[in-house]
């Protein structure tokens, strides 16, 4: 098994970039933190950095790294002994028919918590706006508790998206407070595309322009606003549920 | 106008120590960050910290302080130049209908996220259990938007609160992913309270025990569990709508 002792190697100052978004793109590759994600996140791996033999992961390769090396690449404050290297995911956006579409979502506890609750309620496919906060963000990994390795997410043009998906048939519905539809009055369908928009701005209009319709989630006037998380879930559990 | 401009100044220090649970209580007062907030905690406000005499609230006292002082007392890192001081909410148990339950909720942002959806939902009540994050913590407050001074919040045992709920015939149901019946099973009652329990954990086996019946939300078996914010966020909605 190779060894790595050295925070100053070569190889591990490489790994150390993947830390910014720029050489993530660049290298087409993420870390993940913590036996649970490595776990979860098996079918991505590319290799693994343990300290202990016995975490070895077969089928990819082990590195054996100092505690000191981990703590330098973790994204965490009291770091488990062993990283995951990945590739990132294939692009894939056919045979979909639920979609889920975030535009320009800034909170990666948001995205985290709507990712859990897309593969919770059955969706087929998410599609992250190239303004929202990266997929391969350690924060996002986390708060999706590795549910983000088990549904398909790609990040692409939300109106580009919306062109492809009515091309093939799929009813895109907006969220919005103004103009919308009361979401108990929708039909429970099984295909459809939601778009959910920015913590602090909602949907672009440009966007909610190109949606069939719009739905809201009905609540007391006392309340400004859902969180979009809660508000996502909340529609898609509606159409998940008999 | 008083002013103060020394942060050894003894009341800011006197202040400053509201950042501490023991002191909260001790004191009962918390302190509120930022223009939004404090306007919004308008009915708790003991008194208010401003820079600038423009931002001067009538109706409680005013101090003049600098912006040095701001940012030792603020929880955030880049503060607005005004705080509140708020006292304590009053206990109140009166005339509830719909109740929510927390019981050993440890995130903030969870917490902060459900009294928005409560207070959405027109629940009357909500009640943290001893061991939950504290109501007053800043975090809380923040994640709540405000929210947290919309609808009455209290800390109680939650076995001793089942017991007066049941005497007031209100039904008690829990959060469980075992022994439960599917939301949607459910019949839309105007008059219930709901026990959400820890993000680890759930709720605890002897609450359970004293619950009516128990609640699950319908999902694949591909997810371990959903987020609790999420999870009570569509319950309270299921039995709000029409």
């Amino acid at each position: 098994m190779k060894k790595i002792e050295s925070i100053n190697n070569e190889h591990i100052k490489a790994l150390y970039k993947l830390k910014t978004k720029k050489n993530r793109d660049e290298n087409q590759m993420f870390l993940v933190d913590g036996y649970h994600l490595v776990k979860e996140a098996q079918q991505y791996l590319k290799e693994v950095l343990i300290v202990d033999e016995k975490d070895a992961i077969s089928g990819v390769e082990n590195i054996l790294v100092t505690m000191e090396i981990i703590k330098k690449l973790s994204s965490t404050e009291t770091p488990q002994p062993i990283i995951g290297v990945c590739h990132y995911f294939k692009e894939e956006i056919e045979a979909v028919n639920r979609v889920l579409l975030l535009d320009n979502l800034q909170d990666p506890g948001n995205v985290g918590t709507l990712i859990r609750s897309a593969l919770g309620f059955n969706m087929d496919l998410i599609v992250l706006s190239n303004d929202s906060v990266d997929i391969y963000n350690d924060k996002v990994i986390r708060a999706s508790q590795g549910a983000i390795f088990k549904i398909k997410i790609i990040r692409k043009d939300i109106c580009e998206m919306i062109e492809i998906l009515k091309d093939k048939g799929i009813k895109v519905w907006g969220t919005s407070l103004k103009n919308g539809k009361a979401l108990n009055d929708f039909e429970k369908v099984n295909k459809y595309a939601l778009v959910l928009g920015n913590e602090g701005n909602g949907v672009k209009e440009a966007i909610l322009n190109k949606c069939d319709k719009c739905i809201f989630v009905e609540m007391e006037k006392k309340l400004e606003s859902l969180n979009v998380g809660i508000a996502g879930s909340i529609i898609m559990h509606y159409f998940y549920s008999k």
